[in-house]
């Protein structure tokens, strides 16, 4: 093997597939990389078992040459070394060359490394997807699906299901939710193309967020292929296959209130501030807990105290307030979390009494839908 | 206590006294910051016993009204949270008021803190230091000073004068020594006005850390004082209080060689360069020793190799090599730490023999020294 690369296009491609590299893995060979060279291109290949990436860099692009291709072959390279090594090399060139034994030589300018790669035939072999059900979604409505959900799973490996997302296909719409039992974020999106057929799967929460680390912002397709126990998100130069959680997802739909006795609707940024502040007290005492309580003339009351440091209270006007008045309090982090993901826009916050889970989503839909478990302070 | 301030002008002084609090004080008041407002301001003192940092804000600036006082007076609040409710306040400016029994309540907008305070008059007072001896160096000089000389402090408590800068004052120069028994820097200064008589003070590593956070990039004066256990610089705006670390530091002069076998002038960043990456490997098995070798042709070689991973070597073209040829092996820290107080500019690299200690400094002058001991590797 042995080829030479634009270095910015190689570390790009690096930067993509070390998110999938760990160094706590138990199968040795899973630390490095595998770099696959022919006339087509660089294939390079990151795993930690549950979730695999895999970059393509093209020999050539737009008429440029990116690559130049002097022998096929491949490599599997110690991944942090060889990322590090490739970072901080001295010209905008590398050359990479595999001789006997696995023998790796990495030339820039005047500087030489010499590393002892291992034999790529032993490095796993992806599973085989078929992707003939495969469904798309734009890449900038993933990325505000994984936001809106995510944070949302729980961190507790007691019940395992629980850390990963569930995602419902069912008549062209997908539905996904997250919950860790005390509070649930709910996203639903129409898709573009219905596919036949039902799905239920849950994907781990941290497959998830590096899948939103490495797709960009723009709209292009990415698609998706599931199976009975891998996910596959496919770009135009990125894979990423992630294994699925085992295990039923428990039925959320009745958890989620459908009568309310008060609504409220208000600035969800000027809210998200005024709980920010008043944790700043909760923190202290690690319960982290605020209290919300509806006022006369729209106003809503954002409080808490530390009986040994002090107490805050803020007021904020609201635009409308409907129903019976609501005093009851809530984990500001939870709270933090939910009103983030709906992003500072208008708000609409629903109850059915001060003990029952309340639900927030935009003033305008329920596509992104939070609930929260208020807690019980006397 | 009442007075009105705007809320980024006290943002800024709790940004420079917070850099002396500690968490992790024994004395409880130390955990808190004082605020004292007379009619010309509001004076903010932090302190972790070892350092103390003073900030004084003037009531009026420029003409423009920055503090309204309603009434004088002082309180101690607890800094961490203090500094975190001024930084999440929702408007430009904070009302700050002390009621009886320490009850400290701050206003901004429509949001009310209220916190219990500490009696001020229980903060330690701060040591009186006569400034009749006091000598006046330029704000960036004395960064520069610090950033030459603090990284070679030793980081062990084995032998505590040597966490501390060593500064010597004496007929009109200073001269500042660091050292942890493998390295040393040195750094020497003309005063602009000499000082009578001759002081030999050891100041806290840290201490001269958190100055040079303090203090701009700007020529003004710092002006400084010394008193036996004690060292006061002082800006137009904030005192720094230091204690003195106590112990004879031991008698560098002789360590540092006058006669040489060998010089090498060379860019100082490309040898950076070239060590850093040569560490690479270097750096897997925790001992972090790279080589150097002149070779013919003013040429350098910077190699470095690890049997398990593999070997790196690179050459570089350096100005001059002058009198016997060199090869040695040294820590890549530190050499990389020494090239970096040299910042980047051309260098002279003088030795006197492989396992003597070699120096470094400027092709021009010697003003800034770095001395290092090599390391023997068979």
């Amino acid at each position: 093997m042995k080829f030479e690369i634009m270095r910015q296009r190689l570390l790009d491609g690096l930067n993509d597939v070390m998110k999938a590299v760990s160094s706590k893995t138990t199968v040795p060979i899973l630390t490095g990389i595998k770099l696959e060279v022919t006339e087509e291109g660089l294939k390079l290949t990151g795993s930690d078992s549950d979730i695999t990436i895999q970059k393509f860099i093209k020999a050539e692009e737009n008429g440029n040459q990116v690559i130049r291709i002097i022998e096929e072959g491949a490599i599997v390279v110690q991944a942090r070394m060889f990322n590090e090594i490739i970072r901080k090399l001295p010209t905008s060139d590398v050359e990479i060359e595999v001789k006997e034994n696995q023998h790796t030589h990495i030339r820039s300018g005047k500087s030489k490394f010499h590393l002892i790669g291992l034999e790529a035939s032993n490095y796993p072999l992806l599973p085989e997807i078929q992707d003939d059900r495969q469904f798309i979604v734009p890449a900038n409505s993933l990325k505000s699906i994984v936001r809106e959900t995510v944070f949302a799973v729980s961190t507790s490996e007691n019940r395992p299901v629980l850390t990963g997302v569930l995602w419902q296909i069912k008549g062209g719409e997908l539905t996904c939710v997250a919950t860790d039992s005390h509070r649930l974020a709910r996203r639903k999106l129409t898709l573009e193309q219905p596919i036949e057929g039902e799905y239920n799967v849950v994907i781990p929460g941290k497959s998830l967020n590096e899948l939103s680390k490495i797709i960009g912002d723009s709209s292009q397709p990415v698609y998706i292929a599931i199976t009975n126990q891998q996910v596959l998100f496919k770009t135009e130069d990125v894979l990423l296959y992630s294994r699925l959680l085992e295990g039923n997802y428990p039925d959320t739909s009745r958890l989620i209130p459908t009568e309310f006795k008060t609504s409220i609707t208000m600035n969800g940024k000027a809210l998200f501030q005024a709980i920010d502040r008043a944790s700043l007290l909760a923190r202290e005492e690690r319960n982290n807990i605020v209290r919300l309580a509806s006022l006369e003339g729209n106003t809503v009351e954002i409080s808490s105290n530390s009986p040994e440091i002090g107490e805050v209270e803020e007021e904020i006007q609201s635009t409308l307030i409907e129903g019976e008045g609501i005093a009851l309090s809530f984990s500001a982090k939870y709270m933090m979390d939910a009103l983030r993901a709906l992003d500072g826009q208008d708000i609409m916050i629903q109850f059915t009494g001060a003990m029952r889970p309340f639900i927030l989503h935009s003033a305008n839909d329920d596509i992104v839908l939070q609930l929260i478990v208020p807690v019980r302070t006397y």
